[in-house]
Order: structure tokens, then C-alpha cells, then sequence
């Protein structure tokens, strides 16, 4: 239960995101108690899409030589890949296997909608019948995906619990009333992402935020770096902004 | 040709190298008209040492997906995963049939010393014949392995000149003398590693270097952002420098 226990810290449970080895390995060193992965990141490695689905692969190989680490490691699995409740119920039996401590289960789908709330409970359920162990972190995209919907959050933040999830995870939320909202319509650790300037660590602490996530951002970062170093060589002044999500997309789409 | 043609511009190809299909692809949006690949990084996202041969599988995969961008790849294969010549070449000729631009091929061996001079020197040949097209850089790790010395480097680079190489890659060469030396040894184009403040571009252009590589830098100095930027986030001082080539393999191996 060690990493369930990291989310009732003094302080929120700060999570920074690897897609690869080297990057869990280095932030394990720099002193993280947990780590999680970024699908983004997975996918733009492999030179695949994001949240398309096509990343099974690829998300079990990094969770499987991530769960060398010695600390606790939850795993991205969007939306378990799988439209099929009895494969993602496999795919997340077989991550608990080999370790892995938590999962993030989304109900965003490739198409910019989100799954009926019906499935995504049975799923849910499901998971948490096959691997009770893993935390299951209930990502809904009420906030991610097209305008914001405080209402529906709610409905769904509720609906997870009651179906086991043992956290909700808001991406995109970012205001004092609907973060209270949520904690008071769940009795489980709520996630929130980490958006420079728009979710201030220090305020998230004071709200009673859970945990804190840093989804696609060390990745884009770590790019930026990259970039900037090797035209830096030449002395050329690189002056680009860190990629966005979008610009990811872009650049493998391209 | 476009790939050899690259080593005889007014100025020295820079030529960046990627650890995974991100990072080349950032690369080629930034402007770089080709791209290499280190070693080290593609073993330490996989969770693997560098240089112990055990990344063969990895190196092809991403030659693979690498060469879907619009510019020329050259991979580094280190000492071609194998001591028998024949497989070395079946790999390169591999590598060639999805449209690889070039290698590297070292004649550093795990245990830290170098592959006997016939020896090294038979592979080039067999590489050279198996795959004529594919720019055979020879990597002599007479500066890299212990202490630097100039007249096994002249000896090799002659020799691997002599054998077919397109090209040859000193690393860890910094002096005008030596840089002069080996210039002066070989009619074919000269490789020398990006070291911060030991090879600086403009000087390697004055003394008429072909190529200049980054060899890990940029995986290292993004893999540093990527720790700084999650220790940030609680506002926690940073402040470590980038990591080393042994930093890395103490990351792995822990």
C-alpha cells in the first residue's frame, strides 16, 4: 500500500512523468518517490500519434523495465487500448505481474469524445476486480476535451468512485471553485496536472490537492533542450518556445 | 551522394544525434539537414548499458523509424553488435534497404580495448562490399580508451582509409596538432565529438574538420531539463550539473 500511502502526505504526492528508462532511472535518482509515465511522450518516441490507441506495446515494455526501479511506478494506458473491457482488465493483471503500482485509465477517446459513462464504470469495475492491488487512477477528460464541464466532472468523479477507482485524475482543471468541487464530490485522492502558471503547486497544496502531475511537460522540455543545444554549437540562437502538446503531434505527424 | 556531398560545404556538417524518433524528428524541424544517433542514449532509454553490444535490436528498430524522416540517418552501431564479420554486414545491409545514409563502426570493444587493426580492418571491407552506398564512418577509439595516441590513430586512420572507409570519427581529439595530424593522414572526410569548450566549431572549421558530431550531449543536457524541470515545480533548487557519460551508465546499471 506504499504508494496509495503517498497521496496523504503534508504535501501533494508531486508524480514527474518518464517515457523511457533513462528519464524514470534519473528522476528516481533526483530524489522522486514514485514516478509515472506520459502517453505523449511513449507515442512521440516510437514516432507514433498520441491516444490513438497504438502504443500497447511500446507502454508495456517501458512499464516493464521501469518496474526495476526501486520506487513505486503507475503506468499511462489511456484508455487501455482496447474498446474490449476484458483486454484491458488483462493488459492491467499483466502490468500488476511485473509491479507496477498504479495505472491511469482515461475515458478520452481518440475521436475527442468521451466513452459513455456506463461502459467506463463497468470497465472500472472490472479492472479493479482482475488487479485490486494497482491504484487505479480514474482520469476523466471533462476539462481536456473540448469546453470545460464542471457538471459532468462531478457525475463522473462520483461514478468512478463508486466503481472502485481509487483516485480521479482532472487534466486541465485549474480553478479554486471546480478543484473544491471535485474533493468534495469524492472521497478519493484527486490528480491534477501541473500547467506552469495555471496550477501553482503552493495553491494546489492549500486546495487539498492529492497528487500533481506533470504529464507531457519534462518530455517536451527535455526536446527543447536538444534543440537548443545542438544549434547552440554553432552559436545559433535557437529562441523557440517548448513545443506544446499539438506541436508533438505535428512533428510526428509529419 | 547527398550524404557524403553534406561533408564538403564551406563550413563543418553538424551533425546531431537523436536517441529516439522525437528527438530526430525536432532535430530535422529545426533545420539540420541530417541527423546521427548515439549510442548511449538509445541504450539508456531501453534500460541497457552502452558499448556491451546488447542494443542491436533497439539500434534497428529506430534506424527503422528514423528513416522516415526527410533527411539523411546515419546510425551508430558500434561495433556492429558482433565479432563476425558477416553478420556486421548483414546488419548494415539491413540498415541500407530502408534507406539508411551511413554508420558508424568503432573499433572500441566493451572490455575497453581496441579490435586488433586486420581485423577491423577485414570488417570495413566486407561492410564496404556488402553495402557500397551506406557512408562507412570508422570510429578509432585511439583517443576515446585510455590515454590518447596520435600514431595508432594515424596508423588506423590510414588503414581504414585504405579498407574503404568513407570517413573517420576520432573521439576525444581536440589538439590543432593532432586534429592537423590526422588531416593530414587521410583524404577522406574528418569526424571530430562536440566536448563544450574543448572543440569549439569555429576553430574545427579553420582547421578544415569535415564533421562535427554531439555524440550524447543533447540526450544528457535533456535528460538534465527533465529532472530540473520536475525538481522546479515544488520550486526545489535544481542546481545538479549535467550528467556524464558515467552518470548515465551509473543510471543504468543502478
Amino acid at each position: 500500500m506504499r504508494f496509495h500511502d503517498l497521496h496523504h502526505g503534508d504535501r501533494p504526492l508531486l508524480l514527474p512523468n518518464a517515457w523511457d528508462f533513462a528519464s524514470g532511472a534519473a528522476l528516481v535518482k533526483a530524489g522522486f518517490p514514485a514516478i509515472g509515465t506520459t502517453s505523449l511522450g511513449v507515442a512521440a518516441a516510437a514516432g507514433k500519434a498520441d491516444a490513438t490507441g497504438d502504443t500497447r506495446d511500446e507502454t508495456v515494455a517501458l512499464a516493464s523495465v521501469l518496474s526495476r526501479l526501486p520506487v513505486p511506478v503507475t503506468v499511462d494506458i489511456e484508455n487501455g487500448f482496447s474498446t474490449r473491457i476484458g483486454e484491458v482488465a488483462e493488459l492491467v493483471t499483466d502490468l500488476a505481474s511485473f509491479g507496477i503500482a498504479g495505472i491511469n485509465l482515461e475515458d478520452g477517446r481518440a475521436d475527442q469524445t468521451l466513452t459513455p459513462l456506463d461502459h467506463q464504470t463497468t470497465l472500472i469495475s472490472a479492472v479493479k476486480r482482475a488487479a485490486p492491488q494497482v491504484f487505479l487512477n480514474a482520469r476523466t477528460d471533462t476539462f481536456w476535451l473540448g469546453d470545460p464541464d464542471r457538471d459532468e466532472t462531478l457525475r463522473r468523479a462520483r461514478a468512478y468512485t463508486e466503481a472502485g477507482a481509487d483516485g480521479v485524475f482532472v487534466p486541465g482543471i485549474m480553478d479554486d471553485a471546480d478543484i473544491r468541487a471535485v474533493l468534495d464530490a469524492t472521497n478519493v485522492p484527486l490528480n491534477v496536472l501541473h500547467l506552469p502558471g495555471k496550477t501553482e503547486f503552493d495553491r494546489m497544496a492549500r486546495l487539498g490537492v492529492h497528487r500533481i502531475s506533470t504529464g507531457s511537460l519534462l518530455f517536451r522540455e527535455a526536446l527543447q533542450t536538444a534543440v537548443t543545444t545542438a544549434l547552440g554549437v554553432t552559436g545559433q540562437n535557437a529562441g523557440h518556445p517548448t513545443p506544446t502538446y499539438e506541436d508533438i503531434q505535428d512533428l510526428i505527424g509529419g
